[in-house]
């Protein structure tokens, strides 16, 4: 093995990304279409927003090999579709035995994490709020605050990322919605089906 | 694989600890014996702190599986011992083919990094930035400033620590010293023996 420099970047907690990333991705509304239960809102915001980058994330990756680790920046515009607070798609590793961190910069959020088996947990994310999402959690964050929603995170390069388990169940079995005093709630998601267990199983013993 | 709970934990800056820590360790200037160049100002400088704190770590480490990681804030106080900045003892990790990230929370530091091959590299570090350490990499932290050094972490379960490298090297290839204009400069370590190239080549092939 050969060595690798060290890197050095800098969060900018203000623009939400970070300098010196080696990877930037960003989404539109139009990119999510599916994931909100209300399908007129979501119709009416994506007209609203258009193409406007409703997250990104800046990381820098110095390799996708088993002992690196990809550090970087998430950011989230605050606001709801219909009663749904923003959210990211969400996604499992690629290798399900691989964990993540997830630590608050600015912004107040919720990182909503559901087990293959569909157990559901929220965490509540704040600036210096250090999150850790262990292996096989299925997560997303959701943006329950006014303003944009700033973490950073880190997590082991041979991780990856397997979107469609979400999409497959119809989403997550939890939605976080506005629950009409200013706060959150987690209400049942009424199209979430559960994996059979076998499928379970089998991440499970990945 | 069994579910473990997903962790939250909050950085205290100000006191330079991770509140909801599963660890704590501690290190006095006394279990630091050997590590400076200057003997007669280390006694000194020991003598005046005693049993005080010099750096302490916190940390949240949900198993040591190679599936986990370890997230954690390390706080390291500011002063010099002769004209040589404070630091932490340094290690590689155990299982070398493992990396960290270093994310500065306050204070101005030093990473010092040296391959096993004796190769040097300093990586500044201030508030907001993010310090990659790819494997193999031996790496220490220096307090080059007037304040504590506050960092937060994160690193791979299975890492473990190897401090007894640096010793029998006697000591990292370079010092970060006072440059006597009020910055640091780092500077040659007249004890320093390079590794024989069977261990090097030991190291690189794990």
């Amino acid at each position: 093995m050969s060595m690798r420099e060290p890197g050095l970047c800098v969060v900018d907690v203000e623009k939400g990304e970070l300098r010196g990333a080696t990877n930037r991705y960003t989404k539109t509304m139009g990119d999510l279409a599916g994931l909100y239960e209300d399908e007129a809102a979501y119709q009416a915001v994506l007209a609203e927003l258009g193409d406007k980058v409703v997250y990104e994330v800046t990381d820098y990756k110095p390799s996708a090999d088993a002992g690196d680790m990809i550090i970087g920046v998430t950011r989230m515009i605050p606001g709801k579709v219909g009663r749904e607070y923003f959210l990211t798609r969400g996604h499992i590793h690629a290798n399900p035995n691989r964990p993540e961190m997830y630590y608050g910069e600015s912004g107040h959020g919720i990182m909503l994490l559901e087990s293959p088996a569909g157990e559901i947990r929220t965490v509540e994310i704040g600036p210096r709020s250090l999150c850790y999402v262990p292996p096989y959690w299925i997560h997303r964050s959701v943006n329950v605050g006014s303003t944009d929603l700033v973490m950073t995170f880190a997590y082991p390069a041979d991780s990856g990322q397997d979107y469609d388990i979400i999409a497959k169940a119809g989403g997550m079995r939890s939605r976080i919605v506005d629950d009409g005093k200013g706060g959150w709630t987690a209400v049942d998601n009424a199209g979430y089906r559960f994996r059979a267990k076998e499928l379970v199983d089998s991440i499970m013993a990945r």
